[in-house]
Formats: structure tokens, sequence, C-alpha cells
């Protein structure tokens, strides 16, 4: 069972691995860093949520440390970016910001769900999952020297706090895994991608 | 033995978790970060110095990810800077840096006290006991893009590492523990409201 | 066997940790911090790479945080920066940047000696490897609030990674473990000091 477990979570990583590495990488060409700088932010925005994760829950070596394939799957969206640059910069920031609302979802359920199986209780299940999420692209910021973006606008960590809180809830409620976590991903998608359409924002303090 | 150690350092990690939870959020707000933002700051603040800690001496998963009451007191901390910060904003300063004087004292020796339980050795768990007391701190300034504050001035830092050195030196010389741990958080209180009295600095290189 | 292992490891260890302590120190100072900040800058550019290095591959508690022997050092290196810091800065830049690249060619094999004794898979070994080598001055630029320099500029990276690799695919083809690491560490020193002398630099994306 530990091993189909790991199986999915496998495929969910790896898919959002990409996606995650060629934005990172496409942040440090527009902070202007070098070829290392590129592969770099490649790495640790596809990566450093899980990482930083997998330390929390306890599962040490984490995944991506353990698998060459994690690592390799950034490096090639780092790669891509590289490569094909003027090609990358075509595509339209819209389709990036899909893929991107995709990849948030993958991570957050294949995040809450590992939690899980590591024996979290629900509350710190939905925080990994969140983490696993946004910990990539706060480091990211960290490195670029910014105050992280997720904590000054946007709905996104807190689609992948509510797409983590359903598939949790759902499993705590004995519906089957595979089950919740197309639910929640499919959740936190919609509520990210519904969010920017709309332009719906946290309020801040003092704002009404 | 564990499980009495274990209780005191709960009741003395929860104290202190509210009073830093408050000032993180409150951080955040001064920054302009969103809702989300300012209960990430909250627990970031309140629990990034014991999770580093824990990582480092190998009580993982951290407290604070096995015990959701952790999160949830930071949370809360959080929540009333959300909640009432006209009134929050009303508190005189004097009487914050008291608390947080006082939360400084307890993590410090907390954290001193449990490095020591897991064997480290007494230079190292003086560490531990000073990075439990400013690590959540270090996080907070480092998340909002800004050379941590203790690295630049004020007696608060040297004072957690004082109050640190006092609780394991005492314990070494067979003194019991509450005894030294009290002894050492109103060391650390006493020398960080004294030095903010007084106008205390540490020097920098160059100065005489 | 392990513990002839350690031993190479701890002398290897010990002499760029000073080397590395001063840097930070210095670098300290350069951004105004006080006293304990420059003792935190000279510990976390020593001890940082090698702290995440361990974690990552699960040696928990760090080597440094077992071993007072580490921060003594690092502190060391520190105290020499506040104490003789006339003396320090007349030293010519040529030979700290030449006794910076000993110390990086030393973390470096050392780092992926020891992910390879962990038995981490052969590109997880050199990522290891170049962690460690340049961590610590990672997390000196972000405490500085600064876009990490090896990310911008310079062949320093590069360099670990290329001694690492050197270090492991020599290993892999069963060559002496010393013999492989003087090889690698020679490899990196050069490396970082031709590029040096000669200006080399990795180009950015979308320049020629």
């Amino acid at each position: 069972m530990i091993s189909k477990t790991d199986q999915l979570l496998f495929v969910v990583d790896m898919a959002g691995t990409l996606v995650f590495g060629i934005e990172g990488a496409t942040a440090a060409v527009a902070g202007n860093l070098d070829y290392f700088g590129v592969l770099v932010l490649g790495f640790a925005t596809a990566l450093g949520g899980g990482i930083v994760r997998d330390l929390l829950i306890g599962a040490i070596p984490p995944a991506s440390i353990r698998d060459w394939r994690y690592p390799a799957m950034a490096f090639t969206g780092a790669g891509v970016v590289i490569i094909w640059h003027s090609f990358v910069a075509l595509i339209p920031s819209t389709l990036i910001m899909v893929l991107d609302a995709a990849g948030l979802g993958l991570f957050a359920v294949a995040g809450a769900g590992k939690a899980l199986a590591f024996g979290l209780e629900p509350l710190l299940c939905v925080l990994m999952g969140t983490i696993t999420g946004v910990g990539g692209g706060t480091i990211r910021d960290i490195m670029l020297a910014r105050v992280p973006n997720i904590l000054r606008q946007d709905i996104y960590a807190v689609a992948a706090l509510v797409g983590s809180a359903v598939m949790i809830a759902g499993m705590k409620m004995g519906k089957p895994r595979r089950l919740m976590a197309a639910a929640g991903g499919a959740v936190c998608f919609l509520l990210r991608v519904i969010s920017v359409w709309q332009h719906w924002n946290l309020p801040r303090v003092g704002e009404h």
C-alpha cells in the first residue's frame, strides 16, 4: 500500500515539478541571474516546498534528495528556459497562470496526503499541504530579496489551504484517497483561476 | 520523567507562543501584508525558533508540527491582531517590550533545557536556547526582506544567550531543573528590560 | 572505516570553518552589524552549508551541532575579525580569495563524500557537495537582505559543482577516496582561482 501511495505521489509530484521549475527559472531570468542562478531558482521553486515539508514531517532524506529524477526534472524546467527563453517569453501569461494553478493543486494534495500518511493531525496536514504548494515560491522570492508575493496579495496560498482541507476532511470522513485528492486539487485549481479572473484579493488589516 | 519534562516545556512554550504570535502579526500589519501574511508571520515568529531548534537537535517532527495546539495558539495571536487591531495598536510599546522579554526568557530556557534533554553538549545547549528565543524574529525579518534586527542593535539575543547559559551552567553543577529554568528566564528577562531602559547596545567593530 | 572517514572529514571541515568564519564576520562588519551579528554571520557562513547538507541527508543532529569544536572554530574566526579588524582589513583581497577557494574545495569534497557515505545517488552527492560549499555564503547574503552573490556572478558554485563531480565520478570508477578528494578539491580550487584571474563569468540568458 505504501508503495502504491508513493507511486501516486511520485507521478503527481513530477508533473508539478516541471511547471514550477520553468516558473522559478523564468523569475531568475527576470531577476538578471546567471545560468547557475537560473538552475538554482528552478530547483528551489520546484522542490523547496516539498523539501521543507519532508524535513518537518520526518521524511528524511526528503524525496527530492533520495531520488535523482526530481532534481533532474526541475533542472529540465530550468534548461528549457535557458535554451528556449525567447519562446518561453512568448507563452501567454494566462496559460502560465493556469498551469501554475494546476501545479499548485497537485502539490497541495500530494503534500497533505503525505503528511496524513505520516500520521500528522488534520490541521497540520492542511498546513503541510499549503507549505508544499507555496514553499518553493516563497524561497524563490526570499532568494531574490523580495517580500514573498503570497504574503501580500492574491488568493494563492488560500487556494492551496482550501484544497488541502477538502482532501483531508473527505479522507477523515472515510472517502477514498484518490477521489479526495482529485476533489481537493480541483477545488484549489478552480479557486485560484476564478480569483485571478475576478481580481479577488484577501483584505488587509484596517481596510474595509 | 520525560513526560514531566515535556509537560513543563509545553506550558512554557504555549505562554510564549501567544505573545510572539501577536508580535509577528503586528509586524505583518505594519509591513502591509494581507490576512494570510499576518497568519504566516504570526506562525513563523511564534514557532520558527522552536522548529529550527527541533530540526537541529533531531526532535523530528518538531513539537509544533506534532501537536495542533502550537499552531492553534500562534494563529490565535494573529487572529487577535486581525480582529482587534485598533485595540492592539493602543497597547503601550513598553508593555509589549516587557511581555516580549518574558517570552524571550521562557523560550530561551525551554530551548536550552530541551537541547540538554537530547544530550547536546553545554555550549550547543546555550546556542539552541538562543536560537529558540530569537529564531522566530529572525525568520520574520527575513520574510519582510530586512536585515534581522537582532544582528544590528539591542541587547536581545545576548539576553537569551546569557539566560540559557545561566540555566545550563546551574544544571551542570547539579542544581534542579525548575530552579535553574526560573533563574535563567529571570536573568534573560531582566537583562533585556534593563538594557532597553538604559539604552544599552552592543558595540560595532571599529567603534570605541 | 566509518570512524576513519569521519576523521578525514573532521580535519577537512575544521580547516575550512576558520576561513569561512573569518569571511562571514568580515561581511558582517561591512554590513554594519554589531558584535552579535558578527558572531552569527561567522557561524552561519562557516557552518550553514554543512548544516543544510546534514539535515537533507539525514545526519541529524548535524555534525556542527553534535560537536562543540565546529561552532568554537567558527566563533574563533569571528573573534579574530572583532579583535584584529584593522589588521584583517589589511589582508590583500587576492589572498582572501585564494584561501576562500581552498575552503570551497575542501567543503565541496567533504560534503560530496559524506553524501556518498550516506548512500545518496551520484547526482545528489554532487548537489550536496555544491550546497556544502556555497550554502553558508548564501545564508549570509540572505541575512544581509541581498540576492546571493553566487546566483548573479562568478564561477564559484560551478567550481564547487565540478570539484564534487570529479570526486564522485572517480570514486564510482573505483579510485580511492583520498585520491579523489584531493583531485576534486584541486580542480575546484584551480577552477575558482583561474576564473577570478581571467575574469570568467557565467553567461546570462539572452546574452551572447
